[in-house]
């Protein structure tokens, strides 16, 4: 076992949290993280009401939390309250300001996780009296920015310690194994937040084609642009890209933004593309940690997987 | 006392490496770095003979190792066969194919240390049969690419398990501290390079307004990419970019490189500015690492710090 204060604050067997990822982490993921001594979350992400509600539906009583994208969640006027009606047992918000949306989480008495990409970032989410700071690094899938995991847990670490040491700390963005749970603890990160991990299992919501696909690649294999968000005519802030595997159609359209904007043909295409599963088109969205995973478990395996592994090694494994 | 393979065999007190920065890394550094108990290497990096002879000159009779900028080195006849026969502690390659440069340097009994910025480079460096493989992320500062050491270091760990177990593993890239050096034991490592480390150093050789200005800075005002190459009018490879910390004459330049490129004035401009220290032309080329380092101490101090730092981990002190 290993115990930190935020198993202990979050009554958790193990301090691993699964990544709230739009579209693939539903609440059966969820519920499996959270039935296997984690803590799951539900990626909300683009505040589709409609899918919001049945994946709550689908976590049945398990506790889980609810992630948002925050700049999405602005646009969302009473979603968040109709959210925290339902008792999740966190929200999680990233990319945005979360001050806006705290007084509400507060109120509630949920707790209230704030995934941060910078330093700067950290300020704001402390501002916003978050319970968790998840510093989220650039090695991770899907969108994040351009800090690495290595510097930015241990200079967020630093800045909590002296401005709010209360603040629990999470780190996020290539923790894929134990291997990168024992490093983040060595950074001063409380328990780690896994994407990827949690997309490479049987409940995650993407196609089967996708999965088989990410597993026999290695972390080389994928890239951060933004040829996705333009394909989709999603208007992310310009800070945030994506992490996906490479593939001919971004090949195709990194170097061309503006063309494949004013591309309908083209954007009808991937659309056509996602909803099939085809991988040329629609990538797996995936992030460097892609490279040590090489299985498709149930969800609930993996906390306590991630942890004998990690125990392995803190308790001297490392040596030869 | 933290003792892997690197230490055994290199006869070092401390897994700690310094990388060979260009210009910054002169023999005077590598030599405190060997005599507080690491490795020093000295910047050979652009293959400039007249310094290379006076730094190593000036590291005298201590044992350091020589680096360099592999696709410099296959411009500089003869140079590598000069530094032999000066009996390095090791031969140092990175940015390039080091296969070509492999037998001389075994001939001459010297290890190889081979840097690698992906998987696929490791399969390269393996060919080349290199003692020490360093996987570098793209935190580091100076030259890189894209990968994170969190994510590439646990990587080519698998990687070399399999297929070259023999071989040593070292991690570089965004690690500054203990925490740092702790981290990269888990991830597989036997031992660290660090750079912006040692760039913050009494001995390193760069102006002091850039140490004091990066002293001042976080983790966040550092940035890659290609202006500094392109005011230089150094040719690099397409796939390697520069980290530095982020300046008005960057900020200027960094979406119209081909402006730059044709413009001499702005060119000599920069030539002059680095030669008088103004950092807002000329930045400090230091990694993300910078937002945890907070003083200028001798180099020689270095190594035991973080191994002190790191032991205190390992033994159990990330517990709270």
């Amino acid at each position: 076992m290993i115990s930190t204060r935020l198993t202990d604050r979050f009554g958790l067997d193990h301090p691993v949290v699964s990544a709230p990822m739009a579209r693939a982490g539903g609440g059966r993921l969820a519920a499996a993280v959270t039935a296997g001594g984690g803590l799951g979350l539900i990626g909300g992400g683009y505040c589709d009401r409609d899918w919001i509600r049945a994946e709550l539906d689908a976590a049945g009583n398990a506790a889980v939390g609810m992630g948002f994208i925050t700049w999405k969640l602005d646009q969302a006027p009473g979603l968040l309250e109709e959210v925290l009606e339902r008792r999740p047992r966190a929200v999680f918000l990233s990319f945005g300001d979360p001050v806006p949306h705290a007084a509400a989480i507060a109120g509630a008495g949920v707790p209230l996780f704030a995934q941060v990409q910078s330093v700067e970032d950290a300020r704001r989410a402390v501002a916003a009296g978050a319970a968790v700071i998840v510093a989220q690094g650039t090695e991770a899938g899907g969108h994040g920015a351009k800090r690495a995991t290595l510097t930015l847990v241990p200079e967020v670490a630093d800045y909590l310690a002296a401005a709010a040491p209360d603040t629990i700390l999470l780190a996020a963005g290539g923790i894929a194994d134990g291997r990168g749970l024992a490093a983040a603890l060595m950074l001063g990160a409380e328990g780690v937040l896994c994407g990827t991990r949690f997309w490479a299992t049987a409940e995650s919501l993407v196609p089967e084609a996708q999965k088989r696909a990410a597993l026999e690649a290695d972390g080389d294999a994928t890239l951060r642009g933004s040829v996705i968000d333009v394909a989709r005519g999603i208007d992310w802030p310009a800070r945030f890209d994506l992490r996906t595997m490479r593939n001919p159609f971004i090949d195709r359209w990194q170097g061309d933004l503006p063309g494949l904007a004013g591309n309908a043909a083209e954007k009808a295409a991937f659309a056509r593309a996602a909803d099939a599963g085809d991988i040329d088109t629609a990538p797996a969205i995936v992030g460097e940690g892609i490279g040590v995973i090489r299985d498709l478990p149930g969800a609930a395996e993996i906390p306590a997987r991630l942890v004998a592994e990690a125990e392995a090694l803190l308790t001297g494994g490392w040596r030869r």
